[in-house]
């Protein structure tokens, strides 16, 4: 009887937890991973500290090399683009021709970086941020810049990515300006705290440039990109970052016919099963995962995510059994000293959902007032009206801020009230929060409110 | 008719918030502080600090002047000690001779700092660290210091305040040694932390002598504390701290008559009205409270309760209903570069109460390895047996380690198990955690091995 054969299409965060995880638990299956290029489990949320010099080598953003993959038994292809999957004789072919057999295919196609139709985007001198090739492009971009006079960036897209290229652009020595679409930056906070956001990236030096439509990328002589044109302005650049957002790459999942859910997302259910086609399972960035507060479909890129999806994955292909529990959209970034989290529903979120509900914020110090380092937090929440029950949370504020959010996400994980959550025993001393932690005041807030 | 008058004792913060909220709720409430010292709603817990010079000045300890509580409408005697309570006649009266009636009476006579019957104990040049005058005191002995010489600490207790004393000292340049009766410094934490943070200590150069039981506190020709002596040693010293840990402060109610818990603190329902006598509510330090998750009687002193329990006090007495929740034994502290949080049960308090439990030590960085500052963080969990409900959570670790206590004290408030835990949305980007936060980690390997 031959092995039961697990073929993975993805080297990275899910493709790699799942095939890690099956073997773990049953090593008589074979696991074989095709991975189009030649990293495994990297680091993509690593590689903008990388351009800073953050980091010091591409090396320190490889969790796990091939060889280290293979030294565990899995078997692994690199440079081996999967084009094409047919599902009805349970076989991909690859791009240099060979063909795969499976008994259970693992789809972790990753994401796909949103690029819209503007003129000028795919010439030389404009970066994508998704791949460790990515990196070292925008390195030797930055390298090869003359040092005599300015040098310039322009990042397009105000969400994580883009403010994080921002800032270590900025760290660079470049002067940066940020072009995106929408009214502020970073979309999934509430305007209010996006505010902060954008007042705190003014306050770096950065052009924040908002409400601005990209019509094309300007190139020079040599075909490189020089510049960035909106409806009302044209921005110089050396170089042009790409900061516009991941949607799913399932192009090669939705080829073969199998289910796409609503989001664009490979279908699959909580054991990470592929709907419509009982042996093929997918896992990251490239599926539809649901919330876990109001069970409608999500798609959200993170590696932890990708992470424990693939565990699940690989758990269930190996027989035992496991769910993945959603997600709640808890995401933490920082643009210099200014730290943003943000876990939950937002208000266009909670409206969306149909929840009745009410917004409170506060300001207060993420350390006691008069100890050193004290800066000032703003602590914003969404509670289910009537009963107290949190549904998100968004915080913007100096260091200590931004991991404040794990408690809110606790919090709204446990279904917890706001009433309850302001009475929790949350660490005090002066050094680490002021006598009553920041979320505590927010919630004890909304529940004094509550309570009319 | 005359206004219903609600007399306090002590006007620090359990006194002033139950005066605040009573106040606030009912402007027709009389209310008379009785403070013996000179300031009100001061910071003990940022004495340290500014013994360090971490903290500019005096005033900067004090939340809120009498003089400031007596614009808000509140009646406020300073440097008047309330010697006896008459709990029939409803009458306190004062060292001076004053007498004060009262229709509620609350009592907020704080903690009392454990002084051991030793030998030498009540010299000049050995300090506590209770009030803002202890915190004046040492600065003094510190400024009058000889610089031509080594100048040498002895704290007394490897508590919060040892700990944060000795931190200062060092910081002021005096040599420390801290001298301990336990075998570990922080004795609510299991001996497995301790050990790091006694490890962490000892790399900070300081002396920590556990074990040590002290016999006496030398003194020299002119009367002053001059060093330590113990079973096994002596040490030298300039200046003697006491940390040795914090009783209730219950002697004028005890006096008075009004009923003592078990812990020694005045026995008080989760309204924070005495159990013997219903015109008379506690509130703070002096207090017997109640362990969130065994219900047992609990002593913690600690300003975030002080205040919490005053507020709730005031607002029972102005007619609304309110309710203490309890206690988990939530406390973080920091010495040096090493942080150290605390929540919920230690092992020695899960066999006391009587659970099944298993305990779990996960090592990690704070940050994603590769990111500059990532520092080791340890995370123990103790969760019941079966269930694999969280009881209790320790973490030891560098910047970024402490405040992540909080995320375990919202899961174990909301009764979370570790499984749970594991699968929550906690927040990832590489300056903040590693693709799956330490904490979540821990609560993963508890599942796990849990599942068998």
């Amino acid at each position: 009887m031959s092995r039961h054969r697990l073929l993975v299409i993805g080297g990275d965060a899910g493709g790699m937890s799942a095939a890690a995880q099956a073997h773990r638990i049953d090593d008589s299956i074979e696991v074989v991973v095709l991975e189009q290029g030649h990293d495994t489990s990297f680091s993509a949320c690593g590689i903008p500290y990388w351009v800073g010099d953050l980091v010091g080598s591409r090396d320190d953003l490889v969790a796990r090399t091939p060889e280290e993959h293979r030294r565990r038994g899995l078997t692994v292809h690199t440079g081996t683009r999967a084009e094409a999957v047919d599902l009805d004789a349970c076989r991909v072919s690859a791009a240099d021709g060979r063909t795969f057999d499976y008994d259970t295919l693992l789809l972790a196609t990753g994401g796909r970086p949103t690029r819209p139709p503007i003129e000028g985007l795919d010439a030389p001198g404009v970066f994508g941020v998704h791949r460790l090739d990515d990196g070292a492009a925008i390195r030797s971009a930055i390298d090869e810049l003359p040092r005599d006079r300015p040098r310039k960036a322009v990042v397009l897209g105000g969400g994580y990515i883009g403010l994080e290229m921002a800032e270590v652009l900025q760290l660079r020595g470049l002067d940066v300006d940020v072009v995106l679409a929408d009214p502020l930056p970073m979309g999934l906070l509430d305007a209010d705290m996006g505010e902060r956001v954008c007042d705190a990236m003014r306050s770096m030096g950065m052009g924040v440039h908002t409400d601005a439509r990209v019509t094309a990328v300007l190139t020079g002589a040599d075909g490189r990109a020089c510049g960035v044109r909106t409806d009302d302005a044209t921005f110089d650049a050396d170089l042009v970052v790409l900061g516009l957002g991941m949607g799913p790459e399932a192009r090669l999942a939705e080829a073969a016919g199998l289910g796409i859910g609503v989001t664009g997302g490979i279908d699959v259910d909580a054991t990470m099963r592929s709907r419509t086609h009982e042996n093929v399972f997918a896992a990251g960035d490239c599926v539809q995962t649901y919330h876990h507060l109001t069970g409608e479909p999500a798609h959200v890129a993170l590696g932890t995510h990708a992470n424990k999806q693939g565990r699940v994955a690989g758990s269930v292909i190996a027989g035992r059994p496991a769910r993945f529990a959603g997600v709640l959209g808890t995401a933490i970034t920082k643009v210099g000293d200014t730290e943003i989290g943000r876990t939950g529903l937002c208000t266009t979120q909670a409206e969306q959902a149909g929840f009745d509900f009410r917004t409170d914020v506060v300001e207060a110090t993420t350390r006691a007032g008069y100890y050193p380092g004290a800066e000032d937090i703003a602590v914003k929440l969404v509670t289910e009206a009537g009963s107290g029950r949190l549904l998100g949370g968004q915080v913007v504020g100096g260091q200590g801020a931004g991991k404040r959010v794990d408690v809110l996400a606790t919090a709204i994980w446990g279904r917890m009230t706001a009433e309850e959550l302001s009475e929790s025993d949350l660490s005090y001393a002066p050094p680490f929060s002021p006598t009553y932690d920041p979320v505590a005041v927010a919630a004890r807030v909304v529940s004094r409110a509550e309570r009319g």
